[in-house]
């Protein structure tokens, strides 16, 4: 018989961070169209802050050419921790940081950012080694091209990260539709075009 | 030498005509993630809007499993001739939508619809035997596949119809910045994910 | 202005012509699925079978490895004319084939076959000489590959033969539901499985 | 020495999941073509007929926006444990369906749904936990795009879910041919277009 | 009426020209897989010597980077015109080499080459200035990506070239199977193993 | 016989027109990978000096979002004539970029910019409507997507525009290697990796 | 420090077991090129007898629509044990066969098959269990679709099957160039069309 | 809790090696586009330099068709220990290679080569063996097409080699950009176009 546990996320025990962000960042994603990972962001995003979870935001050099932080995330998340890291490209690596994933007092991580291999996958592992369940919201995050995605996927799924993306990060964190079917009916309408056309063609039959 | 003419748009004498973008067939497109798609759509709409084109608006059985018109495009053009076609599967064979093409006095169409090499290629063929200039706007069409796509395309281009996409519709019937930095600019931030990452480094740079 | 005609497909003078859809020929389709290709030959069939319209059948050396002529399109046209040809590689070099397209009295001609480039492409170029409106019903008819297919295309649309494919030409022969309503979502219903799941829907909300 | 153990699907053992199989929730599924996924699904369907396995049918708010159940699947299960619902979203934190399962008796469960990252990984990762043997029918379970079925693929795998595709079930269930050559043949004849072929260009050269 | 002309190849008023099939150029070809390349450029050389069309062949600096010709094509054509360039890019810009077609009393010219671009399109368009009928060996000619590819077949049939394949010359050329079933069959099994396929279960069968 | 009349490119007849190769824009680039495209530009570049083609750069709000010129570009043509746009989005809107296209005496344009459908496409049509002989650099050219590619050049093609690529253009300048080895040798060698392996496994054999 | 312990291939410790290559079969191989495939296989196949693997061919069904060996196979390996199964499914499950690869006496296993999932993979999990070290020669083997592919070898892969192409096989068991360098050298030249031009171009140069 | 440890590059304890990066070889690879490899190859080369690392360049029979060492890979070691292996298709296998990975101490080993199953994953494995942590640089390193490494990655990935892309490594051997700036600035600058643009625009925007 299989030992495996089901790690399964669990609304009162998932921290959210998301790594770089930036404007400038984001010019370099290719491995997306810039509609569906604006889309896959902030859908993460509105998730995120239906679900409440503590939702951490860091950036490297807002001031350089990695541009601001983009403008929705900050305005989605205006209390959120905030650590502009002053140089360390391992999120993980920055003392302020680490000190608000652990203030969350949560277990679970959903991480996303850019790009994949190198902010994403960083704190990642690092977490991992440290003992948090790590789930990688693969969606939410961008690089280069596809080879380069392909290898970091491989390395932190290899490290034990699972990759979800952000739909099924936020049916897994939801369980039951009687939990409040209109909060996540709107939160799906919003950020998936097809299901968005699915309910107005149901709620114009029921007319 | 050629005796090319460029046929090229003039908001003067432009109206648009957008053919079944309904919610029940917009389920049918494959050709475009979804999320790419709503956004053409809407963005060919916006433009239209922000030119003040004469739009007309037609659907095929919206009480039907074509389901409704999407409900954006009601919201953005409110006061738009909307011809509900009782079973003209090209809409240029419904009297009432010839008349409101014709009502709006202009030469030059823009054509949108769902599927492409149907509602879209049918009105473009019937228009142009007509003497009419027709554009097509392809990113804003959809269909079932790819191949469906490439037939529909080599099909309306063989017959003298224009193949353009929105952000070259905008462009040419904008000609000049100067004619209004802002309105355009808010309309590509809107519409164009990259474009408004590029707006907001600068912006966040300039502060 | 434009001297374009729209030609237009009348289910009055429309003839299909189904070229070497046979079962070992079928095998060397690669740039569609097989049941992508399946669907398509069988829901132009059925298409042609609905509408009436004069059908031809016509095959390459049934007794070899070309294998036999498709079960399904025997069945689908018992009394169709059938021309088993001896060995002529372009049906249109047939006599008994060019004689029985004459005999339907029609000027457009639906082709579609395996492979693309020759059995479909041969006829196609033969028949625009001789003065027919050509439409190729481009995703029924098949070959080797994607390199192949682009160039088969390019010859026959610069000859002037329209690219059409099977939705399209149902379509437009169609021309208005009203004919019926029901014959037509039947026939879509069938081979459109994205289609038959909004019908579905629509159903089941209707009960 | 490796350690593994072949996992062998056993007919004597096997149970069928198929959830959320809806007629809007199909509409959602993009990584296959339409007729792909229909063959898929409907094959799926037909072995695990053929096979007897027993078969639990689950879905989720029938009356909404997701459709209801694929009627091909309820004609074919016309007496198989149907269970919908009230909002659970991992069927396996139905009781109903956990006792279904557990009623079958049967250690080994194929699983296939809409769409793959919710409906089948979460049951899947359960039933993992819960000591099942697992099986996931990779190509009868269908998502938005391709980057989702990457993960939900890696998550499974990683969990120790076996991943498998509809012929290849009906393969290690039936075993040997000897079992029942007209059968199996009917089945694949049936589903794989390109054997179909080579039946019937065997069968017309048998004559 | 269309006025069109279907300019058929015939085997007595064909020539061949292989332009630039060397081996260092060989390696630049990145839009064909090397196997399929060099099944194709050897498919066409063996369709030409089954016709025994008239063939020349020619290169650019043998002695140089761009590597000898292709071996296997001089063993084919001992005897064929060879024009080593010294210099011409265009194939046309060489008196030589024109005497040498001019001396086939040609007045359809097969041209394949590599790169497509440049080794075809050149002396592609200089023959359809002279009054040529010319078509490309879409297949046998091969270039650096397939955006280059892509430029380089429109350009080509925008001046009028036939865009075909290997496959489709032979047929076209043989026009009927009874002019020699075996030979054909011999250059369709050694170029197309999914035909060789068919004939090798055909074969068995009637054993 | 066909009127086809060969244009091919002169170097004493050609200008070379860059157009909105800025550094903002060049991130907006997703038809080609950031290195294939930035090598492409820099080919065309290197190409036009070589050839010591007239150059004319011009840009469109060098001071906003679009970015510099990229600077690569600036160096290459220290003293290029420059046209640093109020607004207009045509170019060829600008009386200062007609008269210095008019001011080159050329009557064949070279024509590269981002993105391809507005920067290159609009200046190529109107340029072409004035009887220029226009050649668009396509690979030199970029843009949102492929959809957005294929539609731009399906409208510039169909407008008599020739589609190049650089390395076609260097050729067709060149013509004969003779007029200059070592310098087309260099700039191959420079812009197309695969050749300068081919060239630097020939030297080493050489020693 | 890992326990890794790299299971290399040693041509006296290895048998070749080719499973299912059958002309009809093979016409089902879509996620292949044919040319692809072919060489592939024969590659192999040439590679098996050049190091003298001893070498076990097992066939489903001759007789019927699988068709026979592909008769290349039988001339390399006239010699070789042959297993026609009466309807095992699973090589594995036949006694002959296990008896054959037993006979051996080699512990490591070579597996290529038609298709993927379900000949290669059944007898790889077989193997697997009983302890020997399996490599799979992924491009030697083939299957409907990618989807299929991904699968299987995700599957194998998981148990501990070794993923490998026919080239890395050929150079894991040569070792050193200096065992033979002409035969190698011959192998590759035959099966790798690039690497026969490199050949071609240095001894060419070396004249 | 799991036993993940984050085997993280460290700069003080890492070695490079680059194995058959010759001219002809590289001509062999297909799975990058031209400018796409030799940028990526020259990316790692140039990080290599600059952070100091311990690099070992090897290749094989650089006087045969293979071509030699690609020469920017000598310019930028001129220092480095240099293998020409006189046989050893594994350069793991060669003593001189292992003495000279010994020699600079380190028990990271960052790998590339050219092909990707055999030069790299030759070695890979036998480091492995050896209880060296192995970093896979994946795209420094190609082979012929995706297939075959899709292969690659999974027996290495298998075995517990870390894939990795040049991008994150740099940024994992970095770790902090206080550490110097200006310096991975200018790698990243030199080898990401796309961040070059972003910088430029930047620097625009301070002047």
């Amino acid at each position: 018989m299989s030992n495996f546990k089901y790690r399964r996320l669990d609304k009162n025990d998932v921290a959210v961070l998301l790594v770089d962000h930036q404007t400038g960042l984001t010019n370099l994603v290719h491995d997306f169209s810039p509609d569906d990972f604006k889309n896959n962001v902030l859908a993460l995003a509105d998730a995120a802050k239906y679900f409440k979870l503590p939702t951490i935001l860091t950036t490297s050099f807002e001031d350089g050419p990695n541009g601001p932080l983009v403008p929705e995330l900050k305005e989605i998340f205006p209390d959120a921790a905030y650590i502009a890291r002053p140089g360390n490209i391992n999120a993980w690596d920055n003392e302020d940081f680490v000190k608000a994933v652990k203030a969350t007092g949560k277990q679970q991580l959903l991480i996303a950012g850019i790009v994949t291999e190198v902010c994403v996958a960083f704190p990642a592992l690092s977490a991992l080694e440290e003992g948090y369940e790590v789930f990688v919201v693969a969606d939410a995050s961008g690089t280069f091209n596809q080879t380069t995605r392909d290898a970091a996927w491989e390395r932190m799924s290899a490290a034990g990260a699972q990759m979800m993306t952000w739909f099924g990060v936020a049916c897994e964190l939801h369980r039951d539709w009687r939990n409040d079917i209109e909060g996540l009916g709107a939160l799906f309408s919003n950020h998936l075009p097809s299901y968005r056309c699915l309910i107005q063609s149901y709620m114009a039959r029921g007319k």
